[in-house]
């Protein structure tokens, strides 16, 4: 009968009980099992998501929020009893202020789509990452998604200027004011936006374009050791602020497999122990060039190629990009995501290789991530399922004492709980539960997430 | 009595009765008269903060929080029976992490203060505001204050990357954690971010330093109407991603005072109605008189000088900085501090210029603005106090129908109260009092400031 309610509001072909539900709102690229839901509501508008949640709300009846499932951490997975909410519908681009550089879409909206729809208005939505092509613009902003340009341009949370939620209760909160500056009261798009759903569902956004690249240099380089990677990436900054756009660092577990998997046979004519793909964008085809000779020079970079042409930037990306084939064909992998002081992440990966090798026998980890950003991608092939739970505690104890976060892009949906109080104290957490319960005292919204 | 229990938490020496309460700490640059506070504290450290807190919840106790009283809102100024909490005593730049570009200070540190450490050290801190030699980091955090490089850098907001704060009831919020991604929960920081102390104390923050400027170009444009100014930006915009730093459109009213009292003349041979000064940040000393020439060419902009040397760009901006001394030299000055859309601002002025001498007989505005970032400010001189709520009502109406903000940069306080409902909905105004109830459930901080 809750079927009969929704449809109600959603009209009877976007309402559908629990047998009815395709198999696609129960899977997501984990693996994890889904529990049953009482149905599934597909809104196509703002007042029809305000409906559903106001009888939700006065029912008790738990909900989880589906964008693109691509999360890494279970959370738009239901759980037993859940009322599958999906944004699908909602997926307009509605406009976009070519002078101003504004693009208004909803939150169904997928990123590759948002993406494109910038570049044909001339301008650039500066966000990416491996899931664009299913990933949606308010999954993103729930989740403070992250990716390859945050070096330059932020995370989701940069790219947002206006919102609309619905709260718990149904209540509309309409923050699509696209001003830069608004300091009258309380900035509340910065509430929802990383908070994964559970104060409220993201229904719309205006997100704030970028001109394009006026040019783009890309060069391989081989750096002497994790110092001489940070120290490359500081005076790269300093020679062209603001222009660095990539800055990815692989180790040899990553990159040795990544010349395998792409096909393109290992760059350099001697084995290096740490690559790392530079990007800039910039007029000035040449500056990038004559900073790396001089980090040539005095031994900080060991060995560079330098892209001339398209052909070149493509190859050399895709080493970085084979990490999809590579964590693919991985039988059970742990994907870690974790953050840390860019001067730790070095030390953090010898100490996690050797432990793993001693403690998880059998296991594989592959090493790469965003340094700039304190990012650390260790994607561990494990040799069975049940070497889990020595792995987490491994890597995520390492990350605690190293002064890290145990989740720095993925957020903590369902798979992190456990793990929250690595990188939270208990008041912070504590901090969160009353925000939580203030804005949803019933708790019906994407329950069981980050706590 | 109070003030013995306090003296028992920070010492005699930093409590203080109603009569020892230094005239300083009842002052502000908006003329405002201050109530009569119940006593003074200042804590020496996040531990006192708290204990001063707990005691202040206990007893139901309100505090005004101060930093510098720069803020133009009167938020700092003690009411009626409140206890004022200074910051002044946590000033300390505790830590510069040179590598990755850290500085962690107490919230009571002067920005000036904090500037120049950051420079010391080889790094830029890039937010820069008029009141740079008495406002403090916690009362530029706590208001999300702005400023001239908002553009490039981002207002306060972008640079705090760890906060610590002190809730009502004396919980210590620490979120110091200095990694660009976390997402680990709700990220509290933003919460108190632009918050002005209605939800916490500000005590420690881990700010983000930039490197410096590898060149600066300066220049003095005259464009041909506002549509040209905005034309403008957006070409320097594409032409240079990422290089503008500086955007500062002024009015014939705003520029032609500037000139006589920075007693440097009219610069132009022939009046412009719009001047702009343009700052960029490139190693490339050429590519914005490019710019200009093609402007120049097809008539966006009528009269360009640009700088050839270090005099010359002081020269320029000594007619921007004139501000302190035209809005000081106003015997009767309403300060209006708005945004709006970028393409409505033009029209917005005409309006408010034509409507304001109707209306408000003997009135004389100066208009200037950050236009990239949508914030114009208007400095309203009144022939008398009377004509104040009229002149308010005539902005605050044009700016909501304009679809603006009424407060850009310097927050609500006590001053804007009246008018937040002008840009937020009853929704938004009642999710941030629900949000306020759950934290300081006796509303003892800042109370009556921003609701």
């Amino acid at each position: 009968m809750i079927v009969d309610a929704l449809a109600a509001i959603v009209g009877a072909g976007n309402a559908f009980g629990p047998d009815a539900v395709e198999p696609r709102y129960l899977d997501d690229e984990t693996g994890g099992e889904a529990g049953r839901p009482v149905g599934l509501v597909r809104p196509g508008n703002v007042d029809q998501v305000a409906a559903v949640l106001r009888y939700c709300h006065a029912a008790g009846q738990p909900v989880v929020v589906q964008g693109g499932r691509t999360g890494m951490t279970r959370g738009g997975l239901p759980r037993d009893g859940e009322l599958i909410l999906s944004l699908e519908r909602m997926a307009a681009i509605e406009a976009i202020d070519t002078d101003a550089g504004l693009m208004t879409v909803g939150a169904g909206c997928v990123l590759e789509v948002a993406q494109q729809a910038a570049a044909d208005a001339g301008w650039r939505l500066a966000v990416d990452i491996g899931a664009r092509g299913s990933c949606t613009v308010g999954g993103m902003i729930a989740t403070n998604a992250g990716g390859t340009q945050v070096l330059r341009y932020g995370m989701m949370r940069e790219q947002v200027l206006g919102l609309e939620a619905v709260l718990a209760d149904g209540t509309i909160i309409s923050s699509l004011g696209a001003m830069l500056k608004n300091n009258t009261g309380y900035d509340l798009k910065q509430f929802f936006i990383g908070s994964e759903g559970t104060l409220g569902i993201v229904t719309r956004a205006v997100l704030r374009l970028r001109p394009p690249a006026i040019g783009r240099q890309t060069a391989l380089c081989a750096v002497a050791d994790y110092a001489a990677a940070v120290r490359l990436l500081a005076r790269l900054e300093r020679a062209m602020p603001g222009q660095l756009s990539a800055y990815e660092l692989m180790w040899s577990d990553f990159f040795g497999a990544a010349c395998v998997a792409s096909g393109q046979g290992y760059p350099f004519d001697a084995a290096h122990e740490l690559v790392v793909l530079v990007e800039t964008e910039s007029g000035d085809d040449e500056a990038l060039p004559v900073a790396l000779e001089e980090s040539f020079a005095d031994g900080t970079v060991r060995d560079a190629l330098v892209a001339r042409s398209e052909r070149d930037h493509q190859r050399f990306w895709r080493f970085r990009d084979a990490v999809g084939e590579l964590v693919g064909a991985m039988a059970i992998v742990e994907p870690f995501d974790v953050s840390a002081p860019i001067g730790a992440i070095g030390g953090l990966v010898t100490e996690l290789r050797a432990r793993l090798a001693r403690e998880v026998p059998g296991s594989r980890p592959i090493c790469f991530g965003h340094i700039a950003d304190g990012n650390l991608h260790l994607a561990l092939e494990l040799a069975e399922e049940a070497q889990r739970p020595v792995a987490e505690a491994i890597v995520y104890d390492a990350v605690r004492a190293a002064g890290g976060s145990v989740s720095a892009e993925h957020g903590i949906g369902i798979l992190k709980r456990a793990w929250l109080g690595h990188s939270r104290s208990v008041a912070e957490i504590a901090m969160m539960r009353t925000i939580r319960a203030a804005l949803d005292p019933k708790g019906i919204l994407n329950r069981g997430r980050v706590f």
